[in-house]
């Protein structure tokens, strides 16, 4: 079963991702690394012994609705509780309202366990924590001091709404309505599908952030609003009373994270009865500037769908190493032992093994990268903190594209390893592939998230953003060969093609954006955000490995081995959209 | 709902794979096109109208055990009643019991529609197909004339039993044993595990066919034998009578093709009561000589298993290409018409969708390019049937692994296409997504494919057939040039790289295998056979382009888009086993 990698995640955080760094220079406070140490081993302890054996029954029995209400799998409810109970929900959340206010890295390592022992389980909470951050920047003090608390320390829970049928990634298309009533509350009316723990029995009370439509609002984006809309209204005493309007009306039948109910939500069909219909909901922020607000939780969201891609491959690397010790089946020249050879022996296996590690501690280094970019930016002030939110802003779209595709690609050759055992669902192994699926569908899909790279975050800083990352990243290469370590073969040779190629394509195709070559550069920008995260996992790798020499072997491996995936990767950017636009139109005839 | 792509198979066959050539040169007596048409036209209306819509339920109920007995979903025995009465199952069977002796050009196409409507549907006479070749190459006349008429109908069904727990890659393994009789028969003890149809309620009798070894039987692969173990034993009318003690003990639960039985049998283990305990079995070929006749079986079936990949491809396709029609979603400059636009539109749309039809296109050319091989080798003799032997031979590996692997790939893009749609079971793409994902895993794992390619493939012909393969693939490129087309683009030049590219990688590996540098050959072997087949997919692509100038556009895409991911390939053989081998000390702690 799952361990949560806690030496592999504190020595990422530290030594990769430039925690320990950091905290020497006390930019994180007296943030040290006993703190570190402790809160990490704890949270790899809850996630391993606790989280993890519940990931089965979560799988196999999944979230139940009946009449509106959903139970959760046995066993959840307490699991959740006692892991609010630990403190977990709060890490990072604001001190003024009982969150421990800790970075986000430290957040971001925990929902790397909490996830890799049961992605349907770490979800959750992501939903909760971006409520949070919506809250804390933009409501208004009373909505803050009704609700925050609760939703830090995880007594209650938060949802997102945000998808209508016909609006998935075109929010402009949104038709969910507020009305304004004479108290200053709004009533919620609409639809709202695809509603990640839209309904369930973990806590008392959901609190679900809106987006609505007024009356009078402009068409488009910018005439959305931000509500929020309580499953249970609140008392005198500020506890959980009157039940509003909004319910589950269906509960989708997923093929993996099936203890994640994803609920159809129904604001003010009147199925409240007794009062008048419409789901009683708070403005948060201004109207007509909801979009701006969920933008609050969709970036953190982002980061966090990362690292449930990190997480089920890490996961996923486990079972499939465990299976490979275990399982002995033919001859190895290394084996001296009696009978048959473990597989792990055989070099194709290996060959997915490593691939399988590499692809994860590289995807683990650009998350944790972009985590600790969100914490620099909070704590720095002027052109410091822009060039971190620029940071944050570029590596956002990587962690979560990036990260969520090699989770699937992670988990089938996961399957792979176990041979016919893989396709067997007692073995676990399916349930990544199949758990792993939606993270490169939803907060924004992969392909969304390529043309945010290309459209909005290549352009920050005048464009001097992304080349000084890649600056940053380049100056491993004179360290690996000054390193003078055989064991490094062709790293510094790789990474430097790697690193200069996608300089290259930047220029590009920020050339192209330049000259209206619009769809050449978006023509590009999946295989663009696929290079430039091999380049800076590649990068990353050889920092960990120049840091601890037993990394070494891993690091060349990526290098002599899954490196050469950015050099075709860059050859498609260069071919722009031509030959694309021309072969499409065989699809559009009907 | 899937539709049978008859067109486009009936042009691959002809214009790809070289059909229409041998016709012309009467290679295949008194086949025409007339009659080739008629019958993809007859298969592709009962793939589309009759199987595939009972592709839903075989997912969702699956198939069933009970007490010993497996019940098929609803329909799917009438389905197969139709089919086997349609003639399908002996498409390809030999005419002296009852088959139409056709080239396996066609059944491979037939396959293509059957596992394209319902891969759980199309496996199962996969298996009888390998049963029928085993027997008719190897039995005994008594043998052929009990059971071939009825194998070749598909009035029974027969089944292939290999794997047992300990025995799955490596046959050597083998534990299962048989003891003669004094009649001449065998009793067969012991259990086998993921045997796909090893029970069921489709046919009257199922046929085993066990490979188990003798009590004076050398150790390793060289002491099997084969044996004939009916579920009901003959009575003198030839008809099923007595049962045999053989019983499916378990069935797996999967995580596709739910409807494909796959059991667990025991065998001799008295559950029959009333007879002595074990398994009546007849040798087929001789004692001890048993792995080369199911070798027999084995080659038909990978490359059977290769069109499960191209066949789900090509469904996951159309099923993408549909709702991307028909969903709207944002804006798109191409978009004239109201509201939003259909997603087809949109950039990174096309290019999934794109990738997804060339993968497809180029696997399915793949596969029947080795179909034609096989059929070629078939009707000539000396020299020329050694050739098209040696070039069947070469390309098994590559239609099953290549095949398979895009299988998973284009089905996972697939579910990109639909966005979270693609996540809901009912959607239906999700289980072409599960249900590819064992087609790379069984008949032989795809490292094991590619460890044959390069250990026992390209030393063909003294290592020519490999070499001259390439060299009929590259003519296509002066083709391409001659042909002075603009639509063409950079295909010829990226052609040749790829081409001139893998006759390099080829060279290296097999002088690497003659220097006795078998663990750097080995250690490219994955890499290599996707080198090759990405390579062979191009020229069958520009081979397609250059026949129907509607297909150069995507010829193009894939030239300058997919191809370049060769490039990357040959890096990774080039690189050997050093850096793996180094990296993989680490995987071997416990």
């Amino acid at each position: 079963m799952y361990r949560a990698p806690v030496e592999e995640i504190a020595f990422a955080l530290k030594h990769v991702a430039g925690l320990s760094q950091a905290m020497e220079a006390g930019v994180f406070g007296d943030l040290g690394e006993d703190l570190v140490d402790a809160i990490l081993e704890e949270a790899g302890k809850f996630a391993s012994d606790q989280v993890a054996p519940l990931q089965k029954i979560g799988d196999e029995v999944g979230a139940q609705l009946k009449d509106a209400a959903v139970t959760m799998p046995a066993g959840w409810k307490d699991l959740y509780k006692r892991w609010t109970e630990g403190g977990w929900n709060g890490l990072s959340g604001p001190a003024e309202y009982g969150g421990q206010g800790l970075p986000t890295m430290l957040n971001v390592a925990a929902l790397d366990m909490w996830n890799g022992a049961a992605m349907a389980f770490g979800l959750g909470p992501t939903l909760t924590m971006g409520a949070v951050e919506a809250l804390d920047k933009h409501a208004s003090q009373d909505l803050k001091d009704a609700y925050l608390e609760k939703l830090v320390s995880g007594e209650w829970m938060g949802t997102m709404n945000l998808t209508e049928p016909q609006a998935g990634s075109d929010l402009a298309a949104l038709r969910a309505r507020a009305e304004r009533a004479p108290d200053g509350s709004y009533r919620i009316f609409g639809q709202k599908i695809f509603i990640t723990y839209g309904e369930h029995d973990l806590t008392d009370n959901i609190i679900h952030l809106v987006l609505a439509r007024l009356p009078d609002a402009p068409a488009g984006t910018r005439g959305i609003s931000l509500f929020l809309v309580p499953k249970f209204l609140l008392d005198a005493d500020g506890a959980p009373g009157e039940r509003n309007d909004v319910f589950c009306a269906s509960m989708e039948h997923k093929l993996g994270i099936h203890a994640s109910p994803t609920c159809t939500m129904i604001f003010g069909d009147g199925f409240a009865g007794g009062r008048e219909p419409g789901a009683v909901g708070y403005l948060i922020g201004e109207e007509n500037k909801g979009l701006a607000c969920m933008f609050t939780m969709m970036n953190n969201a982002r980061l966090a769908v990362g690292m449930q891609g990190v997480a089920v491959a890490e996961a996923a690397y486990q079972k499939a190493l465990g299976y490979a010790r275990d399982r002995r089946q033919g001859k190895a020249s290394a084996w001296t032992g009696d009978g048959m050879a473990p597989i792990v022996l055989h070099p194709d296996v290996q060959r997915n093994l490593l691939t399988m590690k590499a692809l994860t501690q590289a995807a683990r280094a650009i998350a944790y990268s972009c985590a600790y970019a969100i914490d620099l930016a909070h704590v720095s002030e002027g052109e410091e903190a822009e060039r971190w939110s620029h940071r944050a802003g570029l590596l956002t779209p990587l962690a979560k594209a990036f990260s969520t595709d090699i989770g699937i690609e992670v988990a089938s050759i996961g399957i792979q390893v176990h041979g016919g055992m893989g396709f067997i669902e007692e073995t676990g192994a399916a349930a990544y592939y199949r758990d792993a699926r939606i993270a490169s569908i939803y907060e924004g899909t992969n392909g969304i998230q390529a043309i945010d790279l290309v459209a909005r975050k290549l352009p920050l800083g005048g464009g001097d953003a992304v080349h000084d990352y890649i600056a940053e990243l380049s100056e491993v290469i004179a360290r690996v060969e000054a390193a003078d370590n055989s064991g490094f073969g062709r790293t510094a040779e790789k990474l430097r093609d790697a690193l200069d190629g996608v300089a290259e394509t930047t220029r590009l195709l920020q050339t192209w954006m330049a000259q209206g070559r619009q769809d050449d550069a978006l023509a590009g920008a999946t295989p663009y955000l696929r290079q430039l995260s091999l380049a800076a996992g590649g990068a990353y790798l050889a920092r960990a490995a120049l840091a601890d020499t037993g990394r070494v072997g891993l690091c060349r491996f990526y290098a002599e081995n899954l490196l050469s995936e950015a050099a075709a990767m860059k050859a498609r950017v260069e071919e722009g959209a031509e030959s694309l636009a021309e072969a499409a139109k065989s699809l559009q005839a009907v």
